[in-house]
């Protein structure tokens, strides 16, 4: 059994205390969090602390706060023994300024604490500075995740770039298209399918096999008459991505 | 049984034929192609024709064919009876330059011959210009799906433009991400569970409510972390985009 201590209770702190709590190879010893615990039964059932002093012993201490805390909040951690790892995507491993080894252990995933998600399928990116640390870290991943990978800071911090654009960037598209129908009095309901399948499609096909629409056919007709209909704004990302479309498959 | 001739036998075209096969409200009688049919034993039990003047009367004539291609062909349609429908999203009804009543089919789904879809749920917007012919293209979209609106031709126009967003521009944010990924020897794999998560989100939840990310949060300094990493298209894209939703939630 690995030993964990977690500390911090955000959207990531919840979803991981309930996949480490449900691993026959982990060991859930304690719950840090300054704050009140959400309401779960299993995470309840957790020794809780609000004092970094009276932390207890354990082979990986997993650090779930934002990552503007990170640097400061691990300052704080004085012992020299066991696995300090921090859960961002974005922040460097030697942010961390803790005593003890270092890691980082990052799931890939948007998390929303009522949302229910099953963590197996989540994949995991863990990075550690000293090799020793490599062993107790992937298998503390694997027991919570199927789908583990070992990237260097520098991968990571392109994956979570890459991650701004498939995750966030074509969820704003959907913003978008959520705001076209609104104006015209259409249901978004209709759109739901179409944005189904366009996920779905990706999991087999690459992206650029998967390209449709009036941009890579570069089809003038088409995009000018679609530019007459919208505002300023919408213009302006119709226009941008158009053009780079045009130009990617060209 | 409503009579159908489909005309035309491209991506659309194909599943079209396989709904109309498939619903026992429909008869399909007929299909008119220019070229050879693709290979589908359904398909092939359809008396097929390459003449205009050998179409059979049917309820409903149902053009397939590339919105360019849509005036000029009906032009052909001498006969004067039954109600003839195009299949696009952003040619208007009266595109149909035809003798007999017109109408729109439009069913609203990313295409590709090879995969299987099941039709039931594609949603179909229909129009018709004469009130009189509601009732029969209702019956035949409610025939084949079970997502059915009557829109005019502007929410039409505008559900198109809106499909290019929801659609075309977000599988192009899954673009860039796999080529930041490919860059930087990180498989896209990693993605393909948000991707995922981030489409099944907004099956439930607004787009508005769904969206995270650095942007949202208006977290300048990730943000030009970002920026730092990215070539000059990315870059474009990325600041773009990202001031755009900063401007959208404040």
């Amino acid at each position: 059994m690995i030993k964990v201590v977690l500390l911090g209770l955000g959207n990531v702190g919840v979803h991981l205390a309930e996949a480490f709590i449900n691993s026959r190879q982990i060991d859930l010893v304690q719950i840090y969090s300054r704050t009140n615990r959400p309401g779960s039964s299993s995470i309840e059932s957790i020794p809780l602390t609000n004092k970094i002093e009276e932390l207890e012993l354990a082979d990986v201490y997993v650090i779930a706060i934002t990552d503007d805390a990170i640097s400061e909040f691990s300052e704080q951690l004085k012992f020299k023994n066991g696995l300090v790892v921090h859960t961002s995507g974005n922040v460097p491993l030697n942010a961390l300024k803790c005593n003890a080894n270092k890691g980082v252990l990052y799931p890939l995933q948007t998390f929303t604490k009522k949302q229910d998600i099953d963590f197996k399928n989540i994949p995991i990116v863990f990075e550690v500075e000293k090799q020793g640390d490599l062993q107790v870290l992937e298998k503390l991943s694997k027991s919570i995740s199927d789908h583990t990978f070992n990237l260097n800071g520098d991968q990571r911090k392109y994956l979570h770039i890459a991650a701004v654009f498939a995750n966030n960037f074509s969820n704003y598209m959907y913003n978008l298209a959520y705001d076209i129908c609104e104006e015209n009095g259409v249901s978004f309901d209709l759109l739901k399918p179409l944005i189904m399948e366009t996920a779905l499609k990706v999991q087999t096909v690459s992206p650029k096999d998967a390209q449709t629409g009036p941009a890579v056919r570069n089809d003038k007709k088409v995009i000018e008459n679609h530019l007459q209909l919208l505002n300023k704004k919408q213009k302006e990302i119709y226009t941008l991505v158009t053009n780079s479309i045009i130009d990617s498959f060209k």
